[in-house]
């Protein structure tokens, strides 16, 4: 289930800047893994320790140093103090309800935002990823292993990719491009189940359906505070005037903030389309309402004064003390003429419901 | 249908600047036809392949090349290498689901935005058309043959008219102002729809007006999505200081950029007035009920009463046993006594309720 | 009826520029009418043709050229020659559904609004006014005769107004403040009707209100439409900086802004007061359910059980098989009884809904 | 009652800055009050007639002129001649249906406001005051006599109050800050009444309830078009850079303008709050209905099934024809088996009704 | 309770700046707490009188002076002269009523805002907190004893905290922190209500919930009438060029906006989920009402005909005088017969039901 408020009172008293794990509770191993490469070299590794990654920080070639678990703050403090990151931006990093933002201290440049996975059947799963690019590394950490980094990965192994010729600003950058494309195959998900349930709630709408649109409310607001954000991110990127961003990605930047735009207007547009998912579901439930009212006034309408008639022909006035008592009585055709009148009432009303287009 | 997010997945993962087609599959032949002329020549012919088109990148006349047809993304990459179209443009021209936007490269401005057609019963169906245009040329995309450029054309082809003595920025004014002036046609049809819905809502609302208004309000989501980026377009476009845009040309921009306001003006409203059939429709529902809870109450109210009187003289209580017991049975008048009191009870009920403005 | 967007498509695909009338259909002359004067002397005729108004362009006197009827698009083409006026501004004048506008030129300022007429009884009446102005003359536009320029010719036609010592640019201004002062006559009107309306849903809603409200609610989308870009075209007035405006126009020019945020204001707030009409609708006819629901319940409550005991002493049990079989048939106060048990039951329930409230 | 637009036409078509008064009729005398005073000395009278307070302009003392009653505009008429008012802003000060404004002309500043007085039962009181302060003088314009300005007087007359050692500046911020004190308690009364209505919604709504939440939102929007201007009219204060304003007056001006905004503020929550009295309205009045529904089903449920029981053992058939015709009318027990069942089938609807939380 | 609107009338008349206490009655005697501290030494005690605390406004260390308690206001008025407090600030600290705000004199830096306990059971308790601070010294003003600084107390108290080497400037970011923190710990208590009454509303909702809703809508009103003017302050905070607040405290500053976005983030999502909450009782409540129709329709569907039946054949039409009438009766197997269509008409009618999904 995807909370909303991610809960905060762990940290609480700390002295600010105090690197404090917020987040779901996790025993998992923390794992450290390098690509280190340049034009024409590449090497991938696995890391025992964080110390052993400490090297990479003044070589020559571009090195990614991807950290999964974020639950164990010492790698972060160690990291932090190597690599020269700000006690509150470590703080950031640790702390999984951070807002998505973007710091460019000088040394390095900070950003950290959500990636979302639609992989759980019951919602979306969100993990915050945090980046710090400087001159020739990007470290990345995520909370745990798993994420939407593949195909970039499986870029830097090909041979002459774009991606080998460039700097770290252009890794970091292909990271978040893949992040943020991640959010179109989450967002086209959500698209096919509000398409979905729109049919469903027009035809046959169900108590149920009522749930499953405020989850899908819920996972749109949840959605929205994880991207909304991202357009001042995206917009301080393109803006900046950090050494670190090479001209030549520029460009490239420009294109992000446009696909982060097109998130967001998809986001807004589901929104709405949410919102009148309610307004069907309502006016559903109350065009049925109608139709049951319409089956019980046809009938109690016919049935109730036919009841009448035949109870009147039920009194048990004397017919003996009064000729005028009850005379349809003992009619040769009484019963005969009685189904007939009840045929005319019957039909009559019927065409009187066919009128108002009741039937 | 119009689907509100275009299928984004197919390009996942691949390096940024890939010109990949996004969008439905296709298999017609792509077609590229050319208009070369000058204040006093006019040329016009089908090109057997792109390559031919090259030679008017430098030549002095104005030549406007147009392709139908962006799933063969091998033209769109070799004209772009010719034109010095920058990749990430060549990857927006090939992306169906791309936003609107204004591009000024210095060498070239380009331009993507929707071209909407109203040819289709069941909605709307737009296009992606991208216009570069440089010193002399300008070059469109579009996802198929079939446009709104046939006036253009028309114009270029007469002797005398303005276009043929202006440059190439006065004819990617010409070709965006006729997919915008479309736009009126599209709008025109939706509010002739709106229009007759209300009238029907009004009279006689029915569960499938529900699903019209659900569609409208759809449409125009869609349309809003397609129209509303435009703003900022025909912003950049009218402030543009690129040597590209003649002065002479400036004030038909400006003019260009009101339409757009105009448009995005109407859509708003339409919007407006949708949401209003809404309320429309549910209140004509409420107000159907409360017809139909009236004749039950007016039946129901007049004889259930009445039954029970039928009921009373029903009863077998033993008049012999005692002269109290159901003495009315054996007065000479009873049965009319009887019918009277039916007559009193349905007349003043028929009151009471033309008081109460039931009927 | 106040249609919401006006036909555009008759002038699709010409080029732009072209001077085409868009509007409804006219017959009527075209009448030009000359009103010219100086501090001390005043002319006013009404000219044979539009060549006739050529030589006021020059003369050292205030000219104001009114013409009646923008169908004859000749007219404007004569005088847009004449007098200087671009292209495109004179394809305003003739485009009945043109948006509001300000334009300064230089040698001429342009303007376009709407006149608003509360004549006809189904409605307002939108009328297109463009006045053109220069150095020393005023053109205006108008789509047919009558007008709210009234006022304003009384006070030329006066000894020593206030208009007759000042320039062209005041007399234009005075035009304009005649339009929006007329538009708090409209909203007057529309004020009225928002009031008795709100009387009448409160004591005595019907289904026809519905269409009221949906009418009041159109006519506000329409008149917003026509007034909203005024504040902009107001603004951009107040902060010319053409030599056409003299400086002791600008206080004017300020008051005017004035009164046309006042009348947005109106606007806005009528718009709030509409929809708060169909909470009141709504909420009258849920409440008239209420009342309808709660007679028949009351109703139903009380004789369904009476009319099961009635039922109940008409069985038809033998007596003779067994004294156990209805009993009370045969008891000599029997029927009294049952008529005690009838009012006990009628009038305890009768107390159980007066402590409902419901009575 | 609060009218919503103020009728206009009484001025409409004479020329701009024609001192009209626009507002109710009234026939009372215009009285003319002076206080004049500085650090030591302080006079105070009624003027006989306006001329009377002409020789205060150039006085050394501050002087504060306040005049109850525009309605006789020939006063505003020599008041500003004398005082150099132009003819515009006596235009302003004579139409009470003005907008609040400020206004700075370089010889004096012009400010215009609503006092609210919550003094009359059935709504609010709202009259325009406009302030006139030039180096050493203010002028107050009331539409009657009666204001909020005691407090001002009082510690006007008080020894040594700051405002004596202070200019005509000071005194007007100190009336415009009585103005707006007075706000609060405004809305002080309406926080009262919406918190006792939303008590009254929830245990008992009546129908008029929904005309007073309709009354209380017009009162805000009336209160609302007041008020809101005047975040403008404080910021224009703030930043004036006037020589009648001195510095050491700045600091409450800008306490001012956050008194505005707090003022504001209140409005729209109440605003809010008042659009939530309608939804529980609403929600209450379905809810009953509900119950309503529940009685109505109760008792019809339990009751027709047994009435049919009842007409079962009532009809006719021919008990000696067959032995298989309602046998059980004969049996020993019959008449007592029919009431166990009717106890039977009584108490388990009883139960279904339980279960389902209806009862 | 939380009034939304603090009772100002009190101050109303008094002249601007004097320094009255508006806020509820207190008699508790107000305490003085001072802390003060350098990086080696450390000091605490509680005052007796509030001149024992002027020594420390020009001592070398930093000191905290908390004051509990405003009521008396003479406390304020004397340390607001011996420190040099603006007339307006001593004001705005007594009012308890006060919007949270930020204001630069030069020689200090006042801030005052809302502190949340989530203390009391029936809502959440709002206590205005004041803080001033100078070069090194820093003063609270709190309405009671008991706060959210001990974490700050006890960090002070540490032997090496960062808080012991940092200035006033510090101090008072941490007390400002230690409020914000306390928000996240509020909204959490919030949000668990928000989500218990969600499901509570889905599967049972009651009349009471709709009140619940209320609560929680005040609140948040309540609360982001606290918070949302903590944005401004903690932007002008972010922005003073003062020099009382030092370059090493500015990413502090800065961290302090981010979390104060998140706040109001978080607020704003609240909100939604609550107006959402409101939705899903209606919807509830409107999908009961639709059960208890079906109950009723299902019922009296099926029985008011067999009860119009059973009267039929309770019909006492003479049998003898004519063969016509009521034949059925003297059937041999009339009466089951009878009981066969009674089973007819009600299995079809289940079976109706069925397929219209009522069952």
């Amino acid at each position: 289930m995807t909370r909303l408020i991610k809960k905060h009172s762990k940290s609480k008293g700390l002295k600010p800047g105090a690197v404090v794990y917020v987040g779901e509770q996790r025993t998992e191993k923390v794992t450290i893994d390098i690509i280190d490469y340049n034009e024409t070299e590449l090497e991938e590794k696995r890391l025992e320790k964080i110390e052993d990654c400490f090297e990479f920080k003044d070589s020559s070639t571009v090195t990614w140093i991807n950290i999964n678990g974020i639950h164990d703050v010492s790698n972060i403090e160690k990291l932090g103090e190597h690599f020269g990151i700000h006690a509150l931006n470590q703080e950031d990093i640790a702390n999984t309800g951070h807002r998505p933002k973007f710091e460019d201290s000088g040394e390095y440049i900070f950003i950290t935002m959500k990636m979302l996975n639609p992989k759980s059947e019951d919602g979306i799963e969100s993990e915050q990823v945090s980046i710090v690019f400087g001159k020739n590394y990007v470290i990345s950490f995520q909370e745990k292993e798993g994420d939407v980094f593949d195909h970039v990965r499986e870029r830097i192994r090909k041979t002459k990719p774009r991606v080998r010729f460039m700097g770290a600003d252009y890794l970091a950058y292909a990271l978040i491009d893949a992040i943020v494309d991640n959010y179109f195959v989450v967002l086209e998900k959500i698209g096919d189940t509000v398409e979905e349930l729109e049919d469903e709630l027009v035809s046959n709408p169900e108590h149920e359906d009522l749930e499953t649109i405020y989850a899908l409310k819920r996972q749109m607001v949840f959605i929205r505070k994880a991207i909304w954000p991202l357009r001042e991110v995206a917009g301080s990127m393109d803006r900046t005037e950090s050494e670190l961003v090479h001209d030549f990605t520029k460009p490239y930047l420009r294109d992000l903030y446009e696909h982060i735009i097109q998130v967001i207007d998809t986001v807004e547009t589901f929104r709405d389309m949410i919102s009148g998912l309610l307004d069907i579901y309502l006016s559903s439930i109350s065009n049925r309402m109608n139709q049951v009212m319409k089956v019980l006034t046809i009938i109690a309408t016919i049935f109730i004064p036919l009841g009448f008639l035949a109870g009147v022909y039920g009194m048990n006035f004397d017919t003996s003390a009064s000729p005028f008592n009850l005379p349809e009585l003992s009619l040769r055709y009484g019963y005969i003429f009685f189904w007939m009148a009840v045929l005319i009432i019957g039909i009559g009303l019927l065409i009187f419901f066919r009128r108002k287009k009741w039937l």
